[in-house]
């Protein structure tokens, strides 16, 4: 049994194709998502269905394979079995790939009234927010009102806050106002917060130094060294003590383990994830083995294996051929990562790529980012299209994904506007 | 001011390109939806996004018109102003074109537990709650709940019913069982309920008894001459007394006019459309035109203009131009309709169409069918898509749109379940 259809899962299921096994891997959603691209869903470039594959499909033509839509809740190592919301399985071998969520530590307000952007639902949600709330601005008389609905803070400088910054402020500032020709959207803001000196900070310092300048060019604010203690109706209280009005808050500041890791009684070390031997299995048991975002492994630049595909895949290569071992009486094989590097896009024509022993930037990293995200995209149709979006997106200004397609996106817009109202009164 | 952004109101706005006006179209959509494609998106074929097209997208080059997007609540004729949610807006003209809603005929119940199809939002809805109720099937071992998991009631014999019918047994029978090896989806069942005795009844009557004989190739079985009186709990009470337990059921049985056209306090016609005069104004009023599915005027074989989009765009033309007659003093032209004909299309390979004197069934409708509805897509980007997406669904049996993106509609599934349960306990 595989618990988590992601990279991790996925590569689980796909080395066991021609081992004696039968697997059966259960996700609560019914597809695998690319989440590399999730900014370019929330920001219109591409639809979700295009970076987003059933399960079903991607196993059609393995054998030894089966999917289960069911939330896993808990684990009964002893009785061997995997609660779901339903039912009772059972396993002679479990592989707990389950992810990674957003982590808010702790802050429950933050969770409540920030935008998440961990998986497509949450993607699309914030692409219909945004959306949202250019059309009330278009829609206002209040130079107040308006400001701050166009006002858009981001947390977080990694990847993810950064390619959503860049990306967003292409949408407000290059194509958005061919399609508001009455909309200011000069006043429109992107603020990139984050609680240390820099952006990208895994990233070489030549590289960050770059990144900083892109954004700086494409009208990105950085408020660095600050960190967000509290969001609530339209404000955005900052550590130092000021405050922003802003009507959409993106928190992309920090991942944990997913919460099945915390809910099946095994010890966890940072972020929540789960303490697993350099076999991958749990240091007691031998028929379980836990990788990708939800373990916890020591052994990449004095820390911990990062939680990005790269480990989850390789690490699921690994446990697979151990369960193999296992059944076949041979030792098991401790994991080994080949680092390929990281990437990260920021705007048109610019990227950062510190991978193959290369340190690229500009319009070369960013060719070599389009080129890898295509190739690790499945199937040909989502490669077809998600080169035809971004032709359209880089070459005519067009976005693919511009209708609302959730009406209580503009509800909500609405009920911040008249809470600002009533605070204000 | 035009009030919809549909076949009509964008017909308007588009036909006073080069009138001396200003024009402001409202919505409470941000987008124009292609409606007759709304089947294949509940079906998973094509994406929401490529039926539906942003209306700043569509208005981007035409200098004299604005949009916003607003609830037009009612109209005060006197102080000549239309109320939305938010504001009062002023206008010279006014063009009432808010289209048509789900008619339930005053029954909470079935609007309460049925599916419509009369947005993108409801297909997509439905789309998820049809992937939601295959995967809870495959999830089962009870014989019935799978059964009622798989039954699909479809309520209504316009080309709306029947083309979804066609397209959702093709999913469940050619599609699918690819993707769920372990499923039995020989038991799915759809069933088409009519309260006449036959189906397409607009259309001649050999083609009509083409469109039962490919229905029942598909395997659709159909209830006609039968009405549905009550839909609750998974369960579809019939006139006759007779229940079909479904987890799905889709009413498609009938269309009134937007509720607008009840609120603004003016004498409506059957479905509650809005009466006008032949040249499209309201009695009363020579600066307020109804066109489209919320208007009323006989004059179409002996009744009513039908509520179909070529009816809605020719309208709006001859409104846009008595506008501008009407400025300059010249007389109102009366609206006569040219009449282009119907189609509708059963699976695959398959169509029946009565249009420019032709009366043609079979791959020739079909592929007349599929070339008429590329055309009137907008945009390069989603004709070229869907042509993909049809190539691929009929040639590869591959859906493009897959995915479930909506865990509620999992949560509704199982609350459906649980109901029934407790009812046979």
């Amino acid at each position: 049994v595989v618990v988590g259809a992601g990279f991790g899962g996925m590569s689980v299921a796909q080395t066991l194709r021609k081992a004696p096994v039968d697997v059966l891997v259960l996700d609560r959603n019914n597809y695998n998502g690319f989440w590399p691209l999730l900014y370019q869903v929330a920001t219109g470039i591409v639809e979700t269905q295009e970076i987003a594959y059933p399960v079903r499909s991607l196993l059609r033509k393995q054998k030894n394979v089966d999917f289960r839509l069911a939330n896993v809740r808990a684990v009964d190592f002893d009785a061997k079995r995997v609660m779901t919301d339903s039912e009772a399985i059972e396993y002679d071998y479990l592989v707990l790939a389950g992810g990674s969520a957003t982590n808010y530590f702790g802050n429950d307000g933050l969770a409540a009234h920030t935008f998440g952007l961990k998986d497509v639902e949450e993607a699309d949600r914030l692409r219909n927010h945004i959306l949202s709330a250019v059309e009330a601005a278009a829609r206002t008389d209040d130079w107040n009102e308006r400001r701050s609905l166009l006002t858009f803070v981001i947390v977080g400088g990694g990847p993810t806050g950064v390619e959503l910054a860049g990306q967003l402020s292409m949408l407000l500032h290059r194509t958005m106002p061919r399609e508001f020709p009455n909309l200011d959207l000069g006043v429109a803001r992107v603020i990139l917060v984050n609680a240390s000196a820099g952006v990208l900070e895994s990233f070489p310092a030549n590289l960050q130094a770059y990144a900083r300048r892109r954004l700086d060019r494409l009208g990105v604010e950085l408020r660095l060294d600050q960190s967000v203690t509290e969001v609530e109706h339209g404000v955005v209280r900052l550590g130092d003590g000021s405050t922003l009005e802003a009507t959409t808050v993106v928190w992309a500041a920090g991942v944990r383990a997913c919460d099945l890791a915390g809910t099946i009684g095994v010890s966890v070390g940072r972020a929540g994830r789960v303490e697993v031997t350099p076999t991958l299995t749990l240091p007691d048991r031998d028929d379980v083995y836990a990788i990708g975002d939800m373990a916890y492994l020591e052994g990449f630049k004095g820390g911990a294996y990062p939680m990005v595909a790269q480990v989850a895949m390789q690490q699921g290569r690994v446990a697979a051929k151990n369960i193999v071992a296992h059944l076949q009486g041979r030792r098991a094989k401790t994991f080994s990562y080949f680092d390929k590097g990281q990437m990260a896009v920021i705007g048109r024509r610019a990227a950062v790529m510190d991978a193959f022993g290369l340190r690229l930037r500009g319009v070369t990293a960013w060719l070599g980012w389009m080129g890898l995200h295509i190739l690790y995209l499945h199937g040909f149709r989502n490669r077809l299209i998600v080169m035809l979006d971004w032709l359209l997106a880089y070459a005519s200004r067009t976005r693919s994904a511009g209708i609302i397609t959730r009406p209580e996106a503009q509800t909500h817009v609405e009920r911040l506007q008249t809470s600002r109202q009533d605070r204000a009164a």
